[in-house]
């Protein structure tokens, strides 16, 4: 059953306390532990995953979560485009951050599967501040355990690749071809939107294509315009529990600036809401937001950017919740 | 009588002077106290209000003035796209900047109010660059005295509400509201374009609506297009006196990340522009730019744009003032 | 009764959690409010006051406690130079942020000395991060309620000022001679150290060494050495109880840029720490940093330094209470 | 003839050294001079000139080569959207920077001059990073050594001014009045498209169309769409000898802030792209990307947008290559 | 005969406009022209030289004018070290920039010679603001018209080369070769003091000494001490007119990156306002401070150590002024 | 034998091609592979080790090389303060980067091991650019084939703790650790210097010092003086080989921000120097200099100064291999 409006779960006012100040935790919402004796009424969990073991090329995006946090003072409670108000109807809480051991990733992989196995077992939907994209295959082996999830993806980069440097399977240009045959992501509902950049080859695309996966150039998206393609988006994924992951590499660099791997030619910031608004409607069960890397980002500009997307993130996230009853 | 041409009130050429040399001033004008000898030859007056005694989250823009007056040197003569060139028909100076009290709201206010009354009283037409939104309050009250005026804002935030912390009146957020109780703005007369944003709630809205005002939220303006809107606007506004509020924060933060309170998803620095140039034809009375908040702008470009739209709107101005003979 | 080693009260281990991860207390400590069941055990009490209301020229010191605390994840627990350990022999917990009225100076200095009276009413030495320096006033009203206490402040500026612009008594430039008239502080035991700078006049330091105070510009502290001046500090300062109040801009400016009110020619960070391992022996009754300005500290060097000394702090304070019993 | 896949002349895999790694060479090729055996083999020549002697304001293009190598390491070897892969068509190289003569113009002019000869008597075509846009002049002098070219130029100015500062006819101002004066350049067929910004007169603007230049500004791109403005310029310069210069200005300055002249109002990074794709057809013998200036971007996101647009003319320059058989 | 404390030449007071106000002038001093009715009693000249023509490096110093003047704001009048308040004594004022000729560099060395040509005959004492060190030379070209003086420089570079880049004289690393050749300078009243760095060759140095300069390595410097190294210095210079240059890269880059030529191992800021305070009682007839490169100077602190050492380079300019009554 | 002025082994003159052009290799040196034909007459070896894979807080040092090489540009051929000129008596050589593999400890240790073992087997002495400081071991590993050598290094820490997060043995906080259990170093001939900071807890000291680990804090450094410390530090290491590693957290942060683990009260550059010149007359067989980290370097002189340290050390290098022979 979802909750709404426990006074507990409402974030710190500016009336209060300015947005400058305080401990910051994501949206100004109490931090807690699942030793808390509120913790079980947590119905969607913001979590950091400050990991970049999978980074091949700029490393960074461990310092995401930190950054994201800070900046998410400056939201406020109500997304005025949409009339949502997701603290409004669901209870939300900063969960913290999955410990993840920097110099071994298959530890890491581990501790961030074990910490959304509990989440999952606590009915707790997650929204995820990452970390590199290989983030996302440890929370959908958590997430998809019962059976195979639809998949849509912002990025300009399939991360479908077999593997890197020698044979190694697990980086952040492979998750979803490891999601794919780990049997967590139907390959079927599986929609790809703003590929761009130059190419190694293009093995990727084809394994994707092969596999099943609608994979939507930029271009595509530009040419079509975003409610069209949105509404193909929509009818791929269906009714089905479906998860929303968001590079924020779709963006374009000159809005987000702070990631390991850009692309030029991308969206626009307004864009960038509305791909999120349009997802309105689908059965999400949990999203994350990755690759916001500090150390390229002097401005904090990607922080705000990122911040503002994860915010639209949980407007859907609770909706769905919502929906579901 | 409208002059044109007078060469004491021309930039200095770069031809003489390079850019980046020289005093700065605002556009490379003498810069003219009341006591000089021509002083009452200006018809337009640059004026900076450094101050940011209203800002309620991330102060700065106190710096606006001395950064826009140095972008200000790149600044040419003629406005190619219009064919209009300000120097060419009216006498421009910069006046100096309004010596705020960087500790007193109240005090400060009234050093503004007085500095624009002379100015009213000398038949200066003002275009100001803040300085963060508060200062439009004064500046209203100068211009304003023999009754209301009709008001065209450029803003991501409405600026309509009542209070903040502990029933304080007067910040950056509530300029607008006392403008309407204190009878200096005519609501009816009154547009506000581009708002968005996540929102405490919706309570200036409610209210702005209720007195009449027209918001026209981002969203609208990018889905009905520029010159639509801005013809919506030209009628509400009328030939009646007019004066223009442009806030730095409804470009893009992407395109003007040096101010206090960005929001994502704005228009690019082509709309910016655009807008400005629909004005052409209204009888503006004044016009300011502000919340340009150099501490947030690494790179200067937010003082780029801000000096450059300031043209753009001493272009417009200019045209009234001729228009008005 | 001073405690010593209780687990509950240890920094977060890197050994756990990666330095960069997590939600970002002061020195990882918790988090903890006055409602928490722990809350009666707290010795030392790291707390922010966010807020620069008395800053006559570059604001920003606002901003210093958040971003002290996201540096403060790379202390380690203990000062392998001097041996001590302050979370082995004393309870510190995070506290949390006064929260400040960003546009009310009287408000605030009410808000600051009411939440430092409830901390000395339960027996809590602070550690304060500012804020500017008007930020030590309420801080002293609430800790001097009983009576004069000894000062010794590092700082390019005395902060002796009368007044400012039009008669303003409370700015960051006059909290001491405000303090002194108040009765806060016993001139005869007030040692200033590291004054430099242009200056308007000599009022100031006329002023001050009338009422008695110890004024050690920044030649003598070089000429004579650090641990001479020093000894004369402890000799004037003596047993009774004594404040500390450090100010960021006692440093080098290029050691530490983030700062409204630099003054070239000052102490290496060698030297900075010097100066604090120096105050052991001292009856300190608590101690501040304040003036760090992040939006002028670009790399974040100055919060590196400022954490770092703020621990040094930490260190001469847990001594001091070791000692008290 | 035109070769193909030649392993000598691939760009170095980040499969087998990581985009951060080894001796930055523009795309990771390899780096020949003259006295190289496999230098015969060259068809397209990547080739810097670090000058900016041209500047009349903001110097720093001379910076420019070196940090478009830099960037260069993170272009992968197939543009993906028009399915080109220049390096399995045709050899390409790096063939180092031309020694310009920091502080002698003339000197610099003719050491261009020859080393572009030089390229032309060896049939490479060059593809050149600049320096600033008086670059182009003797690289021109070089390639119409026969006879007039086309010229389709991307700029946000027309650099067709007549002399600068006393009557010096050499800036970065003057490049193409030369050109079209010394018989390099066929007015009749020269573009030039984006011209936007504040204008000291439009002497310039005048004297080309007099010629028979096309000037298209900005307003006219963004109305009319890129597609059919493109068609029009490719109708121009016909099947005839036809030369690229790119200036980075052409793109709006948020996107590419490090430049010295920067115009707000204009293009995204997407139709930065895009107006090279449409030059595909056209019979390319070479092009430029000039006005990158490292100084004015901190962020390195101007040198990044300026190597992924120097990817697509090489893309293009490739298909010419391969055309000419 | 000097003047003092006439109210015109005072700066403006923070009292009265804050510092972060206002069109910046040099020290917030009156900008005056030569047609301006107070120029006859100006004693000293506050002069920009905004030009890197000489540069063969990385160019910027056109900028340091621009931002010393910005930064002057936040000097005040009195040198609380010395006692010394050069505005009380002597009638000071900005003079504005010399207006170089940024495309030739013999058409801006006789523009400036003749600017302080100017200044000479009007009995004006020059302090200047650079600029490249070839600034030096024409300025000493205007002073030195009667016969040679003395030259103190400090320095981490000789700037005694012949020539650079195929026998090009006049470079930033030529001018004192080229003012001993002219005989503006006598060599055995010349001291140079801060040398380091790696080097091409030392033929700079050996011509040096064969011409009688005292060269003094930063290793001499910091073993013997600043005084005993100054002492040597005053006797050298005498009694006799001598000028004082004075390149920020003297000082370490650590505290003045904004530089061309940066080399490591330099003095601190303290040693490097302690060195021109020991020039008090030379016969002083000007000075400038050069090299400062806003483009490299991110955060502003090498311009805010620049203004700070003109300031004192103010004060003993002044002490010489009164000394010759 | 040891060459000397080889001419194809000097650097670039500036006099041929300006500091800020050409393909930036180390020290404008050639870049040899092993199959270039001059291969076998290298004597001195520059590499870079473009890996940060041992790093357990901020990543970034994987960038250092290509930013040391860029850097590079503006040192030129002698060292003026010691009269040694390196590329006069040794051939030296950019050997490019070893081949990292980013997500793989193990491989990427063995792959340096390799690459330094044919460095040692073709008689190359390598002077080399990390990488963070783990770097040093597999380089020890190659270099102590034949029995342990003398270690002396410079650092804020001293990297011999045991393990990390979980029981990991090898990060950059452990390879001196392993390298005295391998047998690569022999304990009684290893000396840090400038161990400072805070500390988890003193196990890593406590163990070297058992091992015979001579080890100086910052404050006896400083308060000894560098030419006493030096002196005792080369009677431990005596004649026999040894190896030098510089970690550029050794100098205080505020000279070397880009670093991943910074500890403030460090040396000053000049210091810096000072240590490295006082290694003259050791038997030296290499030399690295680590952990600088482009990423938090924004002006970019961190760099700088680990350039100018790094031909410090190639002196001493240069001379070791003089004296050998």
């Amino acid at each position: 059953m979802v909750g709404g409006g426990d006074p507990f779960f409402q974030p710190v006012s500016a009336m209060d306390l300015p947005r400058f100040a305080g401990v910051p935790t994501f949206m100004r919402l109490p931090h807690l532990t699942p030793d808390h004796d509120r913790y079980g009424d947590v119905q969607m969990g913001l979590v950091g995953v400050p990991w970049d073991g999978g980074t091949t090329n700029r490393a960074g995006a461990r310092h995401g979560p930190r950054q994201l946090r800070d900046y998410s003072s400056m939201i406020r409670a109500m997304n005025a485009a949409t009339g949502v108000n997701p603290f409004a109807s669901v209870n939300c809480a900063d969960l913290g951050d999955v410990p993840p051991n920097p110099i071994d990733i298959q530890d890491s992989l581990n501790r961030i599967a074990e910490f959304y196995t509990d989440l999952k077992n606590n009915g707790i939907v997650p929204m995820t501040a990452g970390g590199d994209h290989l983030s996302s295959l440890p929370i959908l082996r958590a997430l998809a355990s019962d059976g195979p999830v639809g998949l849509i993806q912002f990025d300009s980069h399939t991360d479908l690749f077999d593997s890197y440097f020698g044979g190694n399977k697990f980086t952040h240009g492979t998750p979803f071809r490891r999601a794919i045959e780990e049997g967590l992501v139907d390959p079927k509902r599986f929609v790809q939107i703003g590929i761009r950049g130059t190419a190694y080859n293009i093995e990727d695309v084809e394994w994707g294509i092969e596999q099943g996966v609608r994979i939507i150039r930029i271009e595509e998206l530009l040419d079509r315009g975003i409610p069209d393609v949105m509404r193909e988006a929509r009818q791929i994924l269906g009714n089905q529990p479906t998860y929303c992951t968001y590079d924020i590499d779709f963006v374009d660099p000159t809005y987000a600036p702070g990631t390991g791997t850009p692309e030029i030619g991308g969206p626009t910031s307004f864009q960038a809401q509305q791909v999120i608004r349009e997802l309105a409607g689908l059965n999400l069960i949990g999203a994350d937001l990755v690759e916001v890397s500090p150390p390229f980002d002097q401005g904090g500009g990607t922080a705000w950017l990122g911040i503002s997307l994860m915010f639209e993130l949980m407007c859907v996230l609770s909706q769905a919740l919502v929906a579901r009853g």
